[in-house]
């Protein structure tokens, strides 16, 4: 049995998450199935964390034991072919001594597009949610930089019962604009469930004017979910890279 | 009657082009029905020019002649409620004194996308097309400079029985990566029929080294279409702008 790490990407629209689920396809299970038959064996495939339904992912990483005899960097290439196209190993090789892809995961980064303008957008419609009302990006920037650093991120977590720490590090947030698109860039060193999307949701609320300025350390101070804004939607979030 | 301009976008995907066609969906035939539910009679779109099929838009402006008594700058809504998501009207007006949406344009800006890595794209894939071999975009815009100024684009055109003029002024051809997408951008006072895509097969043979240095000048010089390259398919292909 030999440790095999994957590098990969999806299209999530039509997945239920990454996670298997009983009655809906997932991303996990879709490939699971094309591993077993690329390696005759039955496999279980771990990745670095769940994305939500919706979410896509553009560099997640994920590993599997196996007996296979075919080289692991010649995998990617057997299994691409099994693959729908909507979702494509990368890259695939032998994994580090001990490695596993969700504890040793060191980072993640995520990004967020959306359309904003009067009218809502005819391309890329799955990449980017339509916000109709006009953003001030340069005001959510601003506030989204007290938002940064290591701190007990209860308010923005959506599960309730987490008795584990919150706290965690954002090293970056980056908002700007590229013509009618506003794109979100988050870096950690790792994010409670549905973390981005309510950091999102309460910088939306900032670029619409309908928080007051430094209004953000006060809700990190709650320690209170009610505190924060709303979710944002996931049409529009792409888990962009993994660092170990 | 008064002549309104619109301007608006769409992801080509599900259609075969811009132009009516006796038994596929176009987007002028699906704008005009629209418009003829909205306007409460029959009604002729006239766009800047034809798109291929697969091709997408984001900045193509049309006219029309209506006797309506919708304020035209309020067309854009009521028309995008009758519209299929795949094309969005993104603004609407009364048209200058004059204006026709083809001869008052004075130039066009294209951009097309290709995903050069060795496995093929799972996210934005009807907005690239993949490319296996590695490209060097270095070289491709270094030579695509050859290929800008005033001259006979014969070589780049596939309408064999164009009678009249072929010169054409691309002002500007622009070859960048971000990451594993190798983006090109044309500018230009009018392109001729398979133009940019003509442009775009030879440069992409540049790219794989498969054209020497300097042949460029030689294919403008053949006027002959079996001088340039194949053509690029259309997906991955946007018409980013139409200036007036």
């Amino acid at each position: 049995m030999r440790n095999i790490a994957l590098k990969l990407m999806y299209n999530g629209t039509a997945y239920h998450g990454w996670q298997m689920q009983r009655t809906e396809a997932s991303v996990q299970e879709t490939l699971q199935r094309g591993l077993s038959m690329v390696c005759g064996e039955r496999v279980r495939l771990t990745g670095v964390g769940r994305t939500d339904a919706g979410v896509h992912a553009l560099g997640l990483c994920a590993h599997f034991d196996s007996a296979t005899r075919i080289p692991p960097e010649k995998l990617a290439f057997a299994l691409n072919t099994m693959l729908p196209p909507d979702v494509r190993i990368r890259e695939s090789g032998p994994a580090p001594e001990g490695f596993h892809a969700r504890y040793s995961a060191c980072g993640k980064v995520y990004r967020y597009a959306f359309f904003n303008s009067r009218h809502d957008c005819a391309i890329g419609r799955q990449y980017a949610a339509h916000v109709p009302l006009e953003l001030d990006e340069r005001l959510m920037h601003e506030e989204a930089q007290a938002l940064c650093g290591t701190h007990d991120y209860t308010s923005f977590c959506a599960n309730r019962h987490m008795k584990k720490s919150a706290v965690r590090t954002v090293e970056r947030i980056e908002i700007e604009r590229m013509g009618d698109e506003v794109q979100l860039a988050f870096s950690g060193d790792g994010f409670l469930y549905h973390m981005v999307r309510i950091l999102t949701g309460t910088l939306l609320e900032v670029g619409f004017g309908e928080r007051s300025a430094a209004e953000m350390a006060d809700i990190l101070a709650a320690k209170d979910r009610a505190a924060a804004g709303k979710t944002a939607p996931a049409q529009g979030l792409i888990l962009w890279e993994t660092r170990y």
